[in-house]
């Protein structure tokens, strides 16, 4: 399907938008299943965080209506939102009140190997860290070359994804994914006010384990208490929830919260 | 001037461009006089360093042709070169031979007010600081959200730079200049292995110290040490060098390092 930049199909961009210029914008990936974006409002929400913390302008109303077309003829597979902040003269002073460019891409869905679901991935241990900016942390900003770097350590089939860790040593999260354990009983996922990407998927987990009188926690953890926790696993908007079973010489088990939670997010994202 | 996208005219760019998805690109900011890049051989130096870094495939030949060719065109001016990963496909994987996008963009001569560099200016001392990302450090890349939060903590004529420290409070750079002290004679500039960008005129400035006799030290600097220094000053590639005059409650006076240095600067940025 075409992409879309501010309502209007278009396969290209000024070369004066400061989204290349800085990576001055944000950005979304919502699964699509039978015309709907699936769990819209999380997404939005978040948007519109980081919206306020880079005082983005954005036309919500259109967004919107473009959010929902754009869905009903993708259909099925995964749109990409991108929110820029426009064209920019030359530095970094921006217009204050300058409408965001917003930019709409679709593809298919993504044909991820079913063992990833069903046995577990295996984690590469990525030397690259997040460092810590309170400022942006949470956000899902254009600023992406620490993921860039970190995906560039590892290739072939047998890791699935990365963990990384932020510069004081706290494992944070995966390479495009967000992290869990369980220790306990205790459903636990990285505290992340310094650095890492606040996920959609892992809000919406949070919110229903916590409905389901499941115990969560949300702390600084350490890499021996990732090696000592009962369960791992990985979530993100589009594959839902896979079980981590290894990384390094640390091996884990498909517990049965891993599982539960997985067919709650597999009851959002399969048709 | 027309901008050029891979040696072809151009004002769009595929949306699909890694710099704008991740930022995933350096840049490189050139004074050009009478149609030639000034300090070329610095930037390119720090091109290619970023490049290394993240593993980016230049086509130096192509590229070196079309700077001459452009700065030619321009002839007086402020050139802007752009290099991205390219068309990028879903995710952050990359392919590893893909050719960098070479972007050109032309600007006229920035006419900053004569009393920037005859009287000084005043910083306005940043709440942003900048994160410790070691394998960034230095390079001129395309994640630049802290400078964009930074500059928008100030409008209006009083400020002309803001002071930037890094996330341990360290005093590191300005929004878009290097900074520089004179204490007791010794040339002094911050260390830049953990955030910062290595700017071009900072090298030349350093060498043509050394040139001379000046005795410098790259060094961790904190905001009192900037305090005590007998001479404060920015430079960068566009406009050369500025006396600091004030930042907050701290006020200095243009001394005759920074005098002669910024003699120097001119030497190469005045026709």
């Amino acid at each position: 399907m075409d992409s879309w930049v501010d309502g209007q199909p278009a396969d290209v961009l000024s070369l004066k938008d400061r989204g290349l210029a800085y990576g001055d914008g944000l950005f979304e990936t919502i699964a699509v299943r039978a015309g709907v974006p699936v769990l819209l409002e999380r997404h939005l929400q978040r948007l519109e965080q980081g919206c306020q913390r880079l005082a983005l302008h954005v036309d919500w109303v259109a967004l919107s209506a473009e959010l929902d077309a754009y869905a009903q003829g993708l259909w099925q597979g995964v749109l990409k939102l991108i929110v820029t902040r426009g064209d920019g003269l030359r530095g970094y002073a921006a217009v204050p009140s300058a409408p965001a460019r917003r930019i709409l891409q679709g593809s298919p869905p993504v044909a991820y190997p079913a063992a990833h679901a069903e046995q577990g991935i295996s984690f590469f241990p990525c030397a690259t860290r997040l460092s810590e900016q309170p400022l942006l942390a949470g956000l899902k900003h254009l600023n992406r070359l620490e993921q860039v770097l970190a995906r560039a350590e590892w290739g072939g089939a047998e890791h699935a994804e990365g963990l990384m860790r932020d510069t004081s040593g706290r494992v944070i999260e995966g390479v495009f994914s967000n992290l869990f354990l369980v220790c306990n009983g205790v459903l636990m996922t990285p505290d992340l006010s310094r650095c890492g990407v606040a996920g959609v998927m892992r809000a919406e987990l949070l919110f229903q384990a916590e409905s389901q009188g499941i115990v969560t926690q949300i702390a600084d953890i350490g890499l021996e208490q990732l090696h000592l926790a009962d369960e791992v696993f990985v979530c993100n908007s589009v594959y839902g929830v896979w079980p981590v079973r290894a990384c390094g010489s640390a091996r884990w088990s498909a517990g049965p919260l891993t599982r539960k939670l997985q067919t709650l997010a597999r009851a959002l994202l399969d048709v």
